[in-house]
């Protein structure tokens, strides 16, 4: 299939390398710095890469990039002929998710949002789960191109469930984590052996995958980035601005937006999301060892 | 082994019959209604349960319960002799564990705190954890005992160490729940199909053993007491305290408490800990079909 790839970070690229590795014929382009990713033409722009493309997959970092890269001056949409599909494997806003969609109708064009769960680790072994949302007949179209990246699509419904489902994922992923973190520094203070206290985590009934995953990093206090603290962010505010829209209260999150907020300002946007932790160990008074 | 065991509830009454099944001379007693085990002797008083026991098992509601059954007027204390283990099973004050194991050494008795986690099923299928504290030697003469009750049995550290562990437990169990209670909550008013993202969180690194399990009798808004609003919201303020001995802040913990404070309110103490979505729901003006 012709695939222009828009967006080559984190996720993007190793979901792209493994599209080309499925024997795709890939068009790739990326916002900074013109990236290479081998056996796939490199584009100037969206418009470029879009030339031909029957799939545009679209992995960028927000809603408004999303808004850039398929209808902007030089957007996909310049170049996109009727009956192309967009994909949007971002994690944006639902609702604004449906009006794309709509815009994008218009011109003939589908529109599919499939954002992913799986971190960095399931988008290289294309192990990657995705969240879907839009009418049957692209997404069966799409199957391979799924295939090619994931182990599992669950198709959510309508337009933007693919959008809600991974905000409800995500909401969950950082209470999890608040509550691995507020744990660990409380444990800290109380003088429990740390490997004692991950072992006591793996054997019970609070284990999770994201904690199994994170907690290696955490003990070396690794915070180099596979999940950076201002996309959580990001993504925490689209939870609180949908949550508005449609008259809910989330008051866990809203207090574990307030420690993303604190941590934006200590400076740590660039990091990883787990070094949330050092500001609960900071107000503990805990230096630990590994820190930075 | 002859053994009091004092605490027949949600958790002790399993604990116990494993116990007596594991060939144990046991005799019980419990605060409320007298109880009866098959193969157990009924005590009168946790004194009367003490006599001649060369251990004495305890899994009551809280930190002034302890007390009372160890060193009240018809507490075991009273008949216990020189060389006797106290083992608490109870989640309760790690401090105030330090002081209680004073007291019973100066009387020449053992005290070991070993609080468990796994659920009433764990309970009743000798799966449970036991998180303890206290000192090697009788912590290795209650080794049968553990194994008729649990799959694994971590020494945490000294006295104090298995309470401290067990509420850094329970407090990710309380933020996992809530994280999981907030996006259901989200999810429902985005119009998620509740089975759809049942089958994302299970095939995700957000599933955990404590949503696998609590996941059905939401399903069917069954909040039927596993684990009683009432006894969870007591663990959050041992949490609060302990983190306030210690100077340790808990934002998302303190978010949490005030949930339970209002569960509580609505007269939901004795229901599961799981109706605390029921607030989150009636925020949100869900009226949820299979609720109560």
């Amino acid at each position: 299939m012709r695939i222009a790839f828009l967006g080559l970070g984190i996720m993007g690229r190793p979901m792209a390398t493994r599209l080309v590795a499925a024997g795709h014929e890939l068009s790739v382009w990326n916002r900074t710095a013109r990236q290479h990713i081998d056996g796939a033409n490199t584009a100037v722009s969206p418009a470029d890469a879009a030339k031909e493309a029957e799939v545009v997959w679209i992995c960028v970092a927000d809603t408004a990039a999303v808004e850039r890269v398929v209808f902007g001056d030089d957007g996909a949409l310049q170049s996109l002929h009727e009956g192309a599909i967009v994909v949007d494997s971002s994690t944006i806003s639902p609702s604004a998710t449906a009006r794309f969609a709509e815009r994008a109708n218009e011109r003939g064009v589908h529109w599919v949002d499939a954002p992913v769960t799986g971190s960095k680790i399931g988008a290289e072994n294309g192990q990657l789960i995705f969240m879907v949302g839009g009418a049957n007949e692209p997404i069966e179209y799409l199957d391979p191109l799924f295939k090619a990246m994931g182990k599992l699509v669950i198709h959510m419904g309508g337009t933007g469930k693919g959008q809600a489902a991974k905000l409800c994922m995500n909401l969950q992923l950082a209470l999890i984590y608040e509550g691995f973190a507020e744990a660990f520094t409380l444990s800290q203070k109380l003088g429990v052996d740390s490997h004692k206290l991950l072992e006591l985590i793996q054997a019970s009934m609070v284990r999770s995958g994201a904690i199994d995953y994170k907690a290696p990093f955490v003990m070396r206090r690794d915070y180099s980035p596979n999940f950076p603290l201002r996309l959580m962010h990001k993504d925490i505010h689209l939870m609180l601005d949908v949550a508005k829209e449609n008259r809910v209260k989330l008051p866990a999150l809203e207090t574990v937006d307030e420690i993303y907020e604190l941590s934006s300002e200590e400076g740590w946007d660039d990091l990883d999301y787990a070094a949330t932790l050092s500001l609960l160990e900071k107000w503990a008074g805990i230096t630990p060892k590994a820190a930075k």
